[in-house]
């Protein structure tokens, strides 16, 4: 998508060899691009969440493996390299997968080979990626010009939360694709972005992304969501998912479970931007099965910004020794989710239906026992 | 309550006339007790918002006339000195209100005799606000301590939205007076205080409450309830009331409905400490006839707390020319209500059950027509 009107990716390679990345740690105050010349950088940014985002985290790390291939392309480099960058982030799933789709793929390879081998690799997994948000925008579109149709102009008013958005991927985003397919398309659309407490990444991530890109919106605190349904503010809601379990129900940032609600009781479409790979089929009660990280304090307590004069300073908005809880995520029953926008189409959030659209998926699951639920 | 172990409340006389007040605009950082010499200085005190919350807004109304009445006992200043403070807070039911009880009581007196006067019959408002607060409290602790039985020496959970706090009354408060009075009663409870954005009232100021109390509590963000609702990590809501319709439906500050939805999708009891004052017995249908506050961007955009070096700074969280969006209260409709802790008992969310308990006051309504609905 673009930034300062120019088309941008989140990650890309240089004549040289050198990725630069978007550092969105600086967002939404400053645009600066980063520079990762060596695995320490690669392993570095993902760490220090210069890059976030399931895909995103997996692609910076394929890049990080070409990288290292450049440094020490023996097999010791190629499974230290994969070991440093997979202690980055242990628990998200792209990631694991990432590297081991790349050490599958330049294993049999020969050491002299592997760096350019890894960078065509990285590009073409980056490529997938975009494929695969441009498809679920597609999708997500069709939904869209059906409101705009009925409302003879009027602009389709959407509610987001987190961000789910280009930054958290290669390019289009998940959540965020149809939205911007929409705006390609010249429906007139309105989004209303959800702060998203403790962190933040509506207020700061998704807001900026649409701003870039001449979108109209309101940033509005994570309360206000269901007022605006009550009133008829919002004529349909799209979210990402962390994790999707085979009967539909949604891992998402903490809050998304209390959109779900006011949408379902105002009558308001509940969709969820769900690339297949975030279809975890073994796993089927979502409240129950799904543990959820429980994170720091500090993020609920402290709150980083721009003063009037440009100092980025941090404060405190608690009393000296309040403690505080921080559930990171929560789930959403798949009865509030009106449809899964896959790159296969939109799927029922219901088993039978996912279990048909990822028929290769469903087979790959071995059941413990006779019932799965 | 108690401020570093010592009774206090947020507005009283001291023996020279003057009226003195915690500062809450320092709040949660610094306690400060600042001094009301003069009409002006109470004025001030009341739009700079030192004080907040409709009851404690309407008896330091009630001081400044008495301030005023130092100044310039007349009739001309009686009307001036009213008119004066009513312009502080325009849409503050409670102000006019306690200003109309104040100017009834002194007009027919001497001027001579009206400071002192006023100043016992400011005392007379404030104490009955406390003994309100009080009977709230009373009420709301057979609740909890019918919870607590259950729980067999588990500790209560609860779960509170904004301030509805001792600071928001005289004393007590309304939402807090049962937690308050549960742990007087060696009740052991916890409470989860949402941070209530985009004022932060529950993160500044009802953290700051509980922990000069000493009550167990944890800070959470807006977006967590539902989560903890779902793992039964909540036992009851308690939430305040800023205007109840006499069908039950209840405007509390943004985000209340949210919390309401969740409490009821998951069978957790959800009640509303709700005085009878902010019974409106004129109004029905909250979500159709209460007209919602849009307030200013800036209190989504901004926020203030304090550096790590002591400094109160505000910052900026969102981009530069991100607009923002911020209704400042919502309605919960009735049928999401499980009672209304009033100071004549807990009642039932129902247009009937309500008229029983307050026959005086729907005496006073004139219906428009053959129907009300």
């Amino acid at each position: 998508m673009r930034v300062d009107g120019k088309p941008t990716r989140t990650i890309w390679p240089d004549a040289d060899g050198r990725i630069l990345i978007i550092d969105q740690t600086r967002l939404p105050h400053e645009f600066v691009v980063g520079e990762l010349n060596t695995l320490a950088d690669a392993a570095a940014a993902i760490k220090d969440m210069k890059v976030r985002g399931a895909p995103l985290i997996g692609i910076t790390a394929a890049y990080g493996l070409a990288l290292a291939m450049r440094q020490d392309p023996s097999d010791a480099g190629l499974d230290a390299a994969s070991a440093a960058l997979a202690a980055t982030r242990p628990t998200a799933v792209n990631l694991a997968w990432a590297l081991a789709t790349m050490k599958d793929y330049l294993r049999p390879l020969p050491p002299a080979a592997r760096h350019a081998a890894a960078l065509a690799q990285a590009g073409e997994l980056a490529e997938a990626d975009v494929a695969l948000c441009a498809a679920i925008g597609d999708h997500g579109l069709a939904l869209i010009r059906k409101i705009a149709e009925r409302k003879q102009g009027g602009a389709v008013n959407i509610l987001t939360h987190c961000n789910a958005g280009w930054l958290a991927t290669v390019d289009w985003g998940t959540a965020s694709a149809p939205i911007y397919k929409a705006h390609e398309a010249g429906i007139p659309v309105h989004v209303f972005v959800d702060e998203t407490r403790p962190r933040n990444q509506g207020a700061a991530l998704t807001a900026w992304e649409l701003g870039q890109e001449g979108i109209s919106h309101q940033v509005i605190v994570d309360n206000a969501g269901g007022h605006l349904m009550q009133h008829g503010e919002i004529d349909l809601v799209i979210v990402g998912t962390d994790r999707t379990t085979a009967a539909g129900d949604v891992c998402n940032k903490i809050g998304t479970y209390l959109k779900a609600l006011a949408a379902k009781d105002n009558g308001v479409p509940f969709y969820v931007a769900a690339p297949s790979p975030s279809i975890d089929f073994s796993l089927s009660d979502g409240v129950k099965e799904i543990p959820i990280e429980a994170r720091g304090e500090r993020e609920v307590t402290h709150m980083r910004g721009m003063t009037e004069d440009g100092r980025i300073e941090t404060v405190r908005l608690t009393p000296k020794g309040s403690p505080a809880a921080n559930p990171g995520f929560d789930v959403t029953p798949a009865r509030l989710v009106t449809g899964l926008i896959t790159e296969r189409g939109v799927i029922k959030a219901e088993r039978e239906a996912l279990a048909a659209a990822f028929p290769e998926r469903v087979a790959q699951i071995q059941y413990p026992g006779g019932t799965d639920d």
